[in-house]
């Protein structure tokens, strides 16, 4: 970073990389704002190249903007939108509350990139300039909003969602195959009456088939776009119709069916569409951590556990314990879900916290919930590849389980009563006896009955026998 | 509570208060679970005695319960469901994981009232026993889980959203009844360009508006009812078609949609539908604790504040300042929404955390959820009948804020260009004079000019003037 | 409610349950504030009996009280401070944010009292007046926190200490009675090396007794009192030294060192001490879950668990499933556990939102952290009495574990290098074979040096042999 | 990465970048976790090349390790403790819960370059081996949870307290240059009676002092390290007094008074230590967020705000609206508290989910935490350099607000009672006039004692005028 530019804003002139695109204010704020390293996350800043690019050509179509500089914006716009220029969007996540830095960041570079093309030269703000041309019809408080939801929905869409039609489709498998595999059912980690271990896996495989469904049906709100509303949500300095024309290219752009929110004061002061839309993503978690911890226990020992699941060894488990082989994925999926349970906690705080015409949280809004579906839809594709796929059931001790069960007594309540069978189990788990010895002796059931009426198979469910 | 009798279990005989309807597996939960005070809330008392009145109907229609017993059980879950019998519900949430202890209280009361009834005697479990006939054809496992959906769904429908109802139209009244005040508006706190007050509280209308859909889109998980799942989700011990024939008599007492769960293994083990509804909540509560805030605010002075509303005067506000009136309905709405906060933490953890077959967090979870429920159903109702219907604007602070601005010269930037406007602003608040001095003075615009661009009933947006 | 008596206040009159001793104030905020149902928690009401008896005392002795007034002050205000009064706070949470209207339902409580043993009669705030002499040198603002942390305080110190120190104590003593029982570690869920039960417990002892060690280092800073601050943190309309004397008293009445906090803008404009000290109640809920998780693993089975602990059968399991036994104290330890989480997240929110000179969210924070210390306390407990004073190891099933296990091979690495024993641990997984049958066969190690070599009870560790 | 060499482990042989020190181990994580793209923080790298060559400085003076071997272990992990070898660990926080890999990729990193040292080749293990050598006498279950709450405590201590100190000694500045400044104090946000700026800011200057205060109370429990645990607490395979003489070793390499934990068991099994250190954090960030929200606030305007600040004007403030400064810095600071506070969340899941003789969420759980100290002390200052030192009291509307106040009528209260000054209060209000006015009107107080009483200069507590 030893040579420098001079680039400058209406607090005058400051240095900037000679080999950077951006100008006066992204400087101001790398110098202003030196916390932590998180940066815009990349989703944000190629949305914002979609928006601009978007601005650029409704802007031109209303005969605001002349032609050869509308171009020029489109073409640079973008190659921000496909992530051409990562390098020169370096601002992190705690700054102004608005975006704005970010929003003039866009401006800036495309700026830049747009007179480098039509011959001028950078830091001039000619022909093309960052505030008149690039951020024409708009302002950081309805364009920032508007790149967190268009990034939101992308990610979700085009890479979350996949993610999680493999996982239910592989469980879903899992399932089906494992739909003779006659098994012990715990309730309270506790021995109780059996099932399948296909019934288990459809059990999670629903559990993520409802996560998808809960995820699709917060993205509408996700679609409604704040872009129009400028400063406040008046669309002050916006030509009429301008919001609904600019969700018209940005639908065009990205294929997702964005419109143009109803009420524009909503949509710059909250951000409650993407807080619901992740409280969708926080269900989904609960419920990954449920199955991944299932599988976790289900698959312990390999000696000492239940030991009803064998999990694919990726790698040496232990720098101590040779041999020993860890649910490692287990383990990275639900340390994500904990991530995801804390991003949550940031999201309701921070989406209650408007004040006014803005919500001035968005950029750690963003951040928090572009994480939670990166780690989820990453997550899940690992879980799914490295465990999923290799998961084999222990049938010898699944059946050894089976067979040793007192919570078979269940099948006799019907014809001896709660309390007589209850009073069986008790004798046999006291005396250490079989089931069926326990049965006997008690008197309530002859041998050759126990044998009819306690069997296993025939003690999942009405229409299973 | 001197005077007892004997009620037994399969661990023997215990002493219950005489004048109580329940028996030994209650009178064991009080004595082994001495913590805190917060009881099972009512509603899913009631919803346990709608449950197991359909039950018995079903069970009936079977012919698995005799007619006698069946009318008799029939009636004592009837006075469960409205209330009737409340008394006899003393259980804590703090209990077995399960709710198992609240459903067998269901169980003794329903019991020892149709035995009454019946002209048997409390303790006997004769002719209508807790287990064999009150239970028959359920588990605890998926009692407890249908009957919080059930008290769920029905306070949610039939107290939360007609008092989100009444809050919408109200704000959507003052939306309209206020559309002509023109105000300055404020972005991160600041002076930013005008709106009307009528925008503000249009935006507020369509948080809540939005609001009621979310939680109307996260319904239809609550109405897939657990109940035919039994132990284990295979519907052990329960007649083919109970699970749909249960959910029909269950809508059909309630006069909402419920159906039986496709898939009752995920219905037993997890409670994500209970969570995503919450997210609803959760989200509402942002929207509301931001509409609260902003009021506050507004409202604040009487003299040093921003004065642009003036709030109720319900009570004296301070006990040592005399005269003092406070924004007390916001602070009471603020605190409610915190409480919505934890219990979506909560509500998140304890979704997370079943176990195999089983998720063993619902008394807490049924305990979180509906006291977020019934907290922002009062807390709507509450805030709309004592704030919102008095409140009045201070239209004389308001134009004088709008007359004072600087943001003004918003308008001005699309003629003489963003850097010279910016400058103009400056230098009117170092200098303490007008914006119009200011302008004029910099020689980019003419009195006339100014005059004609800068109007702030011209600056409400494109479609507006 | 039928018979009324009227009281004042400077809104005007209001009748009021002839029967009852509060005044308009109160009867005002019951009508205005019809939400939820969750009171002010009683400890908090005993508080302010205390610290109107000292005020009143204080008062009295700087010769600003009347001695005949502050004598019936006092006795009143005793009379709340032993819960005498208590059916004469009636008034929810969801009130104003100061809890200004809790303040004055003690002082209204008070004066009537007062009034009534001086021969006055109710509602005519003669001879004693409720603002002018029980609030006298006071306001809501220094009143109210002060109230919490002299509850949280007083409850941390008499309930929830001594139960954790019981919880420890049994914790202990289990360490030590099972000090020579060797079984299976498990570490990620899976078997490792060995470790005794004792071991294990002596584990959690030491999780509770820094739960307590944190729980003491945060009472400092419950002990610094607001009080004296009055409105605004400046002491208006108290005299010089009321801060100090007060504290004294209260410390008198209570045992505990209460001191007059350094800085009363702080003191009144946060509540920073209180979600400290929650830290370390939610710390301690960290704990208590992770230990009650371990011993409902460890006593999972009977037949297909881990089945190394069995835990006391206190009541039937299950409705449907005769004989079963559950980990119910577990259970409802979890629960509250996850109620204590959430309570963190509403303290953290509720704590963070004071504006200027005030921290407005008084009621829900006392409300939180009081159920917090309520649940942990009670909790810990039924969790030592019902769970932990009766739980056995099985040490059949401790035994066998120890036996099979393949970790064993550890013992090995120091003598034939790492990557030769993970072969072995790996081969006799793969074959089903004893560790020592593959460790022989490997030709690393004889027979005779595998038993010198791998012997749990040598496994302890290097000061255990 | 074209280029690659063989390295291996117990699974085989794997290709590694051939510029890369790390080995098998370290690049199947980087192949199976393919998640997310937070990387574990690297002051968890540094303290692992702390504890690796304090590791091989005790294993060599116990006689365990040649001489030859430990030096070139020292030196390589020095390199690594002083951030020399960075970009040899690539390992995401998305891993194994034990945090095995990362303590793997350490012995790998520091066993190549210790090789190449001493003439070997990388990947061959020899002489120096990463499990036998570097990680002698240590296991990823004592090494990882030590790391982590050295790196915790380096960063506390050398980072986030003495920004704390800066920010508590900034605020007590402005408190003592501000004490003469008299101003409108505000509950409620509404009007209240006087205070000065500097009691405000001593106020301020106090939460940040008692923040600091917290968080050295919670640095001793980082203090204690796992380190001599090994596998599962028992220290099997390390040598006697290991524990003790690495935490030595590391105490003299940091500076800092670690020592070894009394119970590792506990220090394995849990993360308490650091959950409640992160406590502290969490009040703090709510201090922070009370104190940046009132800056917030007191600064906004410029013309319809409270305008009792100014802020330094650092950056252009809209993209749109010109001449706008918002308060950025409050932005960040409150944006990064959000973040601080879904950390609590995320630690307080993780920490209470170990199971048996491990937590399995560390890597999360260093992440969390890290983070939280990093934005904080690096949000500290920034708002200290670019907001505190530049803000300046706006003297002249401050003033006006004190002439104007109607609650100046607190300090008639002790004369002419409670009552009386409220219905003057009431009255100015209504009627827009003057406090003294209606006072006078009232014949209650005579315009000579009303100078004589209400004085807002008096009205600064017993001890100011």
């Amino acid at each position: 970073m030893t040579s420098t530019r001079i680039e400058t804003d209406a607090f005058g002139e400051i240095a900037v990389p000679a080999d950077r695109l951006w100008g006066a204010q992204t400087q101001r704020s790398l110098e202003n704002f030196r916390i932590g390293a998180e940066r815009i996350p990349l989703p944000m800043v190629h949305a914002l190249g979609t928006i601009k690019a978007a601005a650029a050509r409704v802007n031109a179509s209303q005969g605001l903007l002349e032609g050869r500089l509308a171009d020029a914006i489109v073409a640079a716009a973008e190659e921000v939108a496909r992530g051409a220029l990562d390098e020169h969007f370096p601002l992190v996540v705690w700054q102004t509350g608005s975006g704005t830095q970010s929003n003039m960041n866009a401006n800036e570079v495309i700026a830049n990139r747009a007179n480098l093309a039509l011959g001028g030269e950078l830091g001039t703000k000619s022909p093309v300039h960052p505030n008149d041309h690039v951020n024409m019809s708009q302002s950081s408080n309805d364009t920032i909003p508007s790149a967190i939801q268009i990034a939101a929905a992308c990610e979700v869409t085009g890479a979350l969602l996949p993610a999680l039609v493999d996982l239910r489709d592989t469980l879903e498998e899992k399932a089906g195959a494992w739909s003779g595999i006659v098994k012990i059912g715990r309730t309270h980690t506790q021995d109780a009456t059996p099932l399948t271990l296909g019934d288990e896996f459809s059990g999670y495989a629903r559990q993520v088939a409802l996560g998808i469904e809960r995820i699709e049906a917060a993205l509408p709100g996700l679609h409604e776009l704040a872009q129009g509303g400028t400063a406040v949500g008046t669309g002050l300095n916006a030509p009429s119709g301008f919001g609904e024309a600019i969700a018209a290219e940005i639908a065009q752009a990205t294929g997702l069916p964005f419109v143009t929110a109803p009420n524009k004061f909503e949509a710059l002061a909250a951000q409650d569409a993407l807080l619901f839309a992740h409280g969708a993503l926080n269900t989904l978690a609960a419920g990954l951590y449920k199955i991944a911890s299932d599988i976790r226990l289900l698959g312990s020992g390999p000696r000492s556990g239940l030991g009803e699941l064998a999990l694919p060894e990726n790698e040496p488990g232990s720098s101590i314990m040779p041999g020993k082989v860890n649910p490692t994925q287990c383990e990275a999926l639900t340390q994500l879900c904990a991530q995801v349970f804390g991003n949550h906690t940031t999201l309701t705080f921070a989406g209650s916290q408007g004040q006014f015409e803005l919500n001035t949280y968005r950029p750690v809004m963003g951040y928090a919930f572009l994480q939670s579906v990166r780690l989820l839809g990453d997550g899940a594709r690992s879980f799914t590849a490295n465990l999923l796929e290799g998961l084999e059931p222990r049938e010898d001790n699944i059946a050894r389980g089976v067979a040793n069960s007192l919570m078979l007594v269940t099948a006799l309540a019907p014809t001896i009563g709660y309390d007589n069978a209850s009073a069986i189990a008790k004798t046999a788990h006291k005396e250490g006896t079989t089931l069926r010895e326990a049965a006997v002796a008690s008197g309530h059931v002859s041998g050759e009955n126990y044998d009819r009426i306690v069997r296993p198979e025939a003690m999942l469910g009405p229409d299973r026998d």
